[in-house]
């Protein structure tokens, strides 16, 4: 393993991007969130998704210099036009004014479009949450996920994200998959010549099925909850899809082409202001909220975004430690 | 079993609900939603629950004539008071102005507090798909689910709702319970004394138990969906707890004292106009959102909302049948 400070994730991040053709202000977002991803001990999010960068710039997948445009969409909604960019400075684009325009009418709605998008959701609502904002995100991937009762991919793993302010600690954040399983994890067994357990997918006779080859090459992943899931997983799709005039998961994956580059498409947050909801109550019912904190962590239970926190005061301190091999393909980048 | 055309069936509601000593406004409010309820095959919320609003009424757990009071809270917030009356009078008292909201900034909330709630959720969702908005509803519930990880009640059956309006169509709505099952399903099981399935509870140390006594009594229910469940569920009771400035379900549950009345709480509506968020296209995308629907239903999968419109159709020709002990029940609280 080596071992990285946080200083130095970033800058490792920040240079390979710049060296490999994205703008000063992409470099710096992306190598933003890789660093929190590693940081967070989230490596799916992490520093290895800078080398998924510069193969989608070299597939032609991404523009590396693309500027977001703002547009005040209406009262309540921000619309940025991240223009074949990463998401991630299309969302520090439209964040000031969702920050605003929550603050001055109580709910407002940020809908990212063209965006080429590979970010955890939880690095965004943090950014809404340290505003005094609670919010929501959804993102619809690519068709890999089949419906409840189905066999042929319709759904992406399409995340939800949800931010809780609290005040004087580390926000209530959660941030999952819709699928029962990141896609990563079935590749994992793959490549590891294991069977996946039961629940995560079907052939394609839509039977239950243990094969990972099964699952990834002839039939579908399957959403968490049952039909519940596959419910939130098909909302998903529609309000971070066509509701933002952007590409459903199916339509994302034909724009892919085989070429297994990120998903291209939008992105939706919601921000609600508790001060604009409660007025000057808005203390005293932030401080009643923490009841439900406690009643679950007084059991026993964890909070979803407790074990991010526990390693980001480890890498704070210790800095993070990447497979050596990881490393390697990084710094070759920089050649 | 005794068959009712719908106008019966609404009569019959309305009738009992005035001779109990409800308001007209709330009589006809009331029996328009357990008259869905029951149209649509969902007994769960049909006429039987007017036997729920008597004895709620008699155990002076609901406020009989009570006179929602609307604020127009902020540019995209609207509240109603409902005072201590049920939801479905709050609810349509706020909904000329959600929608007039959502219309104008793009995103609106409509935050109903202090009411007594036991509606489905679906039925006011369909009422803002009616004006062609995307809409979003939580509500919580009574203390009874316990935490993923936990043994102990900390979250209610808390509900979550969605609904898309599809152009000369049934709109696409759902409404699930964030807990495995409804808890009256327990009910039954132990009325039955039948066990339940595992997956549905937990006994006081959190061990998966599949005696409903126990989880009844002793321990807790669980959410659907293992820790990403629980985290929705945790969601549900802070925006429609807290943010609102009304009760979590432990709050109800303590607020009940033993009375097995309806929750007492509040209830958060979100509204997005997709005409605000996609101008002059959002034509064009509301019929791409059609091809979701067409690979959901063309391999053979279902649409939430499906079975609900097949009853629909049903009831609209042949009326509903209630059990004739039922009817009985009704007809005996008319004397």
């Amino acid at each position: 393993m080596t071992r990285l400070t946080l200083d130095q994730a970033h800058d490792l991040a920040k240079s390979i991007l710049l060296h490999n053709g994205f703008s000063l202000a992409h470099a710096h977002a992306v190598a933003d969130t890789v660093t929190a991803g590693e940081r967070d001990g989230c490596a799916s999010h992490g520093l290895y998704r800078v080398l998924g960068c510069v193969a989608s710039r070299k597939a032609g997948k991404v523009e590396a210099a693309a500027v977001p445009e703002v547009f005040d969409q209406a009262p309540s909604i921000i619309r940025v036009d991240a223009a074949g960019g990463f998401s991630q400075l299309a969302f520090q684009a439209g964040l000031p004014l969702l920050v605003d325009k929550a603050r001055a009418t109580g709910i407002a709605a940020l809908a990212i479009s063209r965006c080429v998008h590979f970010s955890a959701l939880w690095v965004e609502i943090e950014q809404l949450t340290e505003a005094g904002l609670v919010a929501l995100a959804f993102t619809p991937s690519h068709a890999w996920v089949a419906p409840a009762g189905g066999n042929r991919p319709v759904f992406g793993t399409n995340p939800i994200a949800f931010g809780w302010p609290r005040p004087g600690r580390e926000p209530f954040v959660f941030d999952f998959a819709t699928s029962a399983i990141a896609r990563g994890e079935i590749e994992l067994h793959r490549r590891a010549g294991k069977a996946i357990p039961e629940g995560w997918g079907v052939d394609a006779e839509g039977r239950p099925s243990t094969d990972p080859n099964v699952v990834l090459d002839l039939g579908a992943m399957l959403t968490f909850g049952g039909h519940k899931g596959s419910a939130l997983a098909a909302m998903v799709e529609l309000i971070a899809g066509p509701l933002i005039g952007d590409l459903t998961s199916a339509e994302s994956l034909a724009h892919d082409a085989g070429s297994k580059s990120s998903p291209y498409h939008g992105e939706l947050i919601i921000a609600l202001d508790p001060r604009r909801f409660l007025g000057e109550a808005a203390g005293q019912h932030l401080e009643r909220a923490e009841q439900v904190f406690e009643s679950i962590q007084g059991q026993g239970a964890r909070l979803p975004s407790q074990r991010r926190y526990e390693a980001r005061g480890r890498s704070r301190e210790q800095g993070v430690e990447i497979p050596e091999a990881l490393y390697n393909d990084l710094r070759a980048l920089l050649e």
